[in-house]
């Protein structure tokens, strides 16, 4: 490991560990060096709170005059509460800086590196950048996009099936994978299901895990079928939003509202899982877990929505032409057609298998 | 590991390596041990060539009296070509036998050891017993049950598909999954497909690899609609046997059968899946491999007709409620009653994973 | 990992991290958590500046309030420049402490826990303990014993020589091995060799890293042979420390001096090893490197002063009964009362070995 | 792995688990392939008996005619008990040989080839050589050079030492590693020891594992100082052979010899290890262990006589210029003269590490 490598970890390490709370900035981490000895270290801790290199300088202090700044993410440009932290290094006399990833937000991105060429700085990008960008994924996206960061989560049998074909479904997956679900509940902002989710288990949707955060609760429910009496209208335990269409049933939205549950048009006939994620990402939600059905994975697996997939799979076959796959709608025609899963990572959790992979659309 | 293990690997190693060319008898080896040095080796070549007992007690000459004989299976008690081997052990003058499994055949086990008891002699069994008994899966259930034992193979999707609904399959899994199962093909002694796979893709069902025997090629086709310029019906690469059903097709029948081409009722409408296992077994058929499409797959699976089941599973999606399953028919209603997948051993192939397990049914 | 190691863990990556740069002060760090999330991050930078705990309550601010604070190091209680951190911790309204470690200085040990205890404050010790002493071994004994961490280097044979009869040693070990020396001269504040070895190798005893930090070079000289020519006096690199006895030539202490030298009486015959361990203490000097020959070794073990040993073994034999081994001396009489060799970790490097291990006295 | 490989192993196989019984003669395993069925597997047992490929083509009977024999040793040219087996693979009708290594005699090396191919019959050679030679280490030296291959073991601290200056080495490694020592004692047809070791210690020199085979006990002894009442003069467990000079007591000599002891006179006044290994080698004796102390250990180090050696090193430091190294004697001069070690292999055995290696003279 070079010496960029080793204080370019050292930043990672710290902005990492503020997974979950920084949203929805990006996690930053940042140290100075100067004459060889680190004499700031700085993190992202908070939106609306000092970004990674303003701790790092404040820690520095005097000793920043000179030193090399290393920085998760490029430096902004713009001013929040503390103003531009590019503005920030060079005032702060800093001789270089280190830079992992570039911002990812084409509006800004480079914009802090002018600023800090031009007032003489030397600049070095692209260490551990890989593993920043990795880490931020959630933002990177979200932030070039305004929608979401989806992931698609299915608990599946070794066939494919969520369920027999009389809708027999418990438990298709071992209690250690459907405890593994709850991490993921707790890392994304929501989590959609369709309305028949709701109406067959009424499932409360929360995270099960001690400290968890619990995400807004997204229905899909083109008719406003959802029973007022499910959990997810009456247990307070986390926000409620339905989205529907404009064959919406009035009366039920009236009555929804009575509960608190948002309700939102969005498609003619069906709900438009394109509209869902714009609706999400303009109200600054920029991760969403689905645990759909068939349906509603299609949906979005057919447009071209989801970014990441992770399936348990347990070693059991359910069988039967009609039962339902976790990816049911239409499909593909051709086999060049067929969806690809990169970057799979296997694990055993239990008697299952998780594959955790980034879908790529031909 | 003990000298008892050290001497009973030996005759494992040497049975192990005449995999293929024992049929219909299984797979045995065995050592003679005297004073501490190794006087005779013996392994079963061939059926209708002397066993393994009888190789090994000719090597050794005079030395195998007083000595111990271990071998991986229960010396026999019937008269082959070489007479009872355990008649000869006794004859031989051997002190101790070592066994690692008695005989699976229900008739017989344990006569063996009888013999050898009654004439005086020590008898310890048990010792590497399970390896002795996974080298022998085929021929274990073949004598007792008297039909194949079947291994289903799969190339599926990671959604448990088989084609599009357009039924394109060309290719799920990659050239490496595809050599793979060339392996599959060289150790069992038949393989089967329905007629669609032959209408469809018109596939010569044989071994591809250095050497290879080309197993019997089965068709399930309830109504004779095999075409008669397919190529299991002209090539002559291997035999062809059509199970069909007393709606069959008579004139068609005839002409199969000018072409070689033997034809079996097994059925009223359909193809009794279990009467084509009694007719392969009657033929000395020991081992089936099923490459079927869904129906089929899920005609074998229903019955609970498969001993084991391989799955190349390919990191695509194919999606759609109507593209097909690997696992057709009618599926199980309950999850309690989904078919468990044992002793399951998961290894990548090229860009694939193959699952190789044992079916467990309710 | 619990969430209290989650958070210790971060902890101890910023400690880690200044290795190096604090002395004499140990590695600390600090975190401070309130409401589930990150409020403040700090780590010791340097000895004179802001302990740890102090930079993570800066960070926090108001948030400090009714939050629980993680650090690596017992908070002290008495006042340096930023005052005692447990007063600090108090005076922030943090309402539980999670320790590593308890100071290991016995003068002062628990006192810290104390005052917090005192003030209501909650405190848990002896999270992730272990690794945090493990981490501070070297000031963990200076602090108590006023002596350095003495850690003994030799590259070896095999059959445990430093050279052959005649006294060549060029080259025992691999180039991989000896650059691997220079990351423990980096580590250490000073350097020990025998008088001989700079008559016969005249060493810089540098550390030839990048950015490396050269030790004071201390030299065992009873009579006061060393050169004056010898790179040690002449070339400033770093200081040179000679320890001498009642015997020494007073002249040649006098040419010594003029070129920067400075020259300590220990010892009436031969130099006593912990004279020299307690005039290095007394100057602030936490660790020592010896790289001495069979007699500077053998006096230092035999003493029972070192209390790290690592040794390069080369695969290769030099032999002869008078060929220097490494441990030369008296050594031992009866095997029961040889050194062990404790928590031994061996590593390849190049072709030659690395065992690390900490020395059990009988 | 490929198909000459695959049989190769397996004839490999049966030729390893013979170790130790076929002395004087090299392990040779063969296999016959025709039809690309195994119709052959044959082993050389013991000396006097036949060699591997007589007892192949018996198996093979017919079925030997125009198959391919593997033979992990080049097939022998001269007349033995059963006839050179060149000359029996051609009266089989064999068509092809495929050879894992020739016959290192270089006295008939290549001469069983020749008589193959003069013969027509097409020969292959060097499949799986590597592991042949290795298998017939010992084989294949004494057969070049009629002088033992000399394995030197030695229990040593981590400073090579074997003793403490006074002389105390009970016990130096764990009983783990003195175990294993029973392994090496095992597999070698002689051991050596010094006459200070019997007078010091009155060892046994046996081989104290389950139906071990104990060793000719060699004394190496210039003046016959060996006590009459020690263990290896009295106990008959395995025959004693001592070596001595020209300076020899007479009288001892014949006391010896009533006790059934030989003496050999081996050099002037030292004992000559090279005038040892021959009178060994004469006597058919093609392995020896020597387990002595410094001195004996360098008088065959130092004629470059040691093929082979093992150290089993204790974590422990003796120390001491005048306490014992196990490589006594002159020893080099110049770095690199040092004895290279080569082929190291390290295992933990109990809390000690076990080197394996070759030493390479310059
Ligand atoms: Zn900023
Ligand atoms: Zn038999
Ligand atoms: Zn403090
Ligand atoms: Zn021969």
């Amino acid at each position: 490991m070079s010496s960029h490598e080793f204080y370019m970890q050292l930043a990672l390490s710290n902005a990492q560990a503020m997974k979950g709370q920084t949203d929805p900035n990006p996690l930053v981490g940042s140290v100075i060096v100067n004459h060889n000895e680190i004499v700031g270290v700085g993190t992202h801790l908070k939106a609306g709170e000092p970004h990674a290199e303003i701790h790092a300088i404040r820690m520095a202090g005097d000793k920043a005059k000179g030193g090399t700044i290393y920085v998760t993410l490029e430096p902004c440009s713009h001013h929040g509460r503390t103003g531009p932290c590019a503005v920030a290094i060079v005032e702060a006399g800093i001789k270089k800086v280190v830079i992992a990833a570039l911002d990812p937000n084409p509006l800004v991105s480079g914009k802090g590196v002018k600023i800090l060429k031009d007032a003489g700085i030397e600049v070095e990008t692209g260490v551990l950048q890989e593993e920043s960008e990795k880490m931020n994924e959630v933002f990177n996206k979200f932030i070039v996009q305004k929608i979401p960061f989806v992931t698609l989560k299915s608990g599946i049998t070794l066939d494919g099936k969520i369920a027999s074909r009389t809708n027999n479904s418990k438990w298709i997956t071992s209690p250690e994978a459907r405890e593994d679900v709850h991490k993921l509940r707790n890392e994304n902002k929501a989590i959609l299901v369709g309305v028949n989710t709701v109406i067959h288990d009424d499932p409360e949707l929360t995270t099960r895990i001690p400290n968890g955060r619990n995400p807004l609760r997204v229905i899909m429910d083109s008719t406003l079928k959802i029973p007022l009496e499910s959990k997810v209208v009456r247990d307070n335990q986390a926000e409620t939003w339905v989205f529907t269409t404009e064959n919406y049933d009035k009366q039920k939205k009236l009555r929804l509202e009575a509960h608190g549950v948002k309700v939102f048009i969005a498609g003619e006939s069906q709900v438009d899982p394109l509209e869902v994620l714009k609706t999400l990402g303009s109200n600054l939600i920029s991760s969403l877990l689905i645990e759909g059905g068939g349906t509603i994975n299609a949906s979005f697996l057919e447009n071209k929505l989801v970014d990441k997939a992770v399936f348990y799979i347990a070693p059991k076959l359910i069988g039967g032409q009609h039962s339902p796959s976790f990816f049911g709608g239409t499909g593909i025609d051709k086999m060049s057609d067929a969806i690809l899963l990169q970057n799979l990572t296997v694990t055993q959790i239990g008697p299952d298998f998780k594959f955790s992979s980034y879908p790529k659309y031909e």
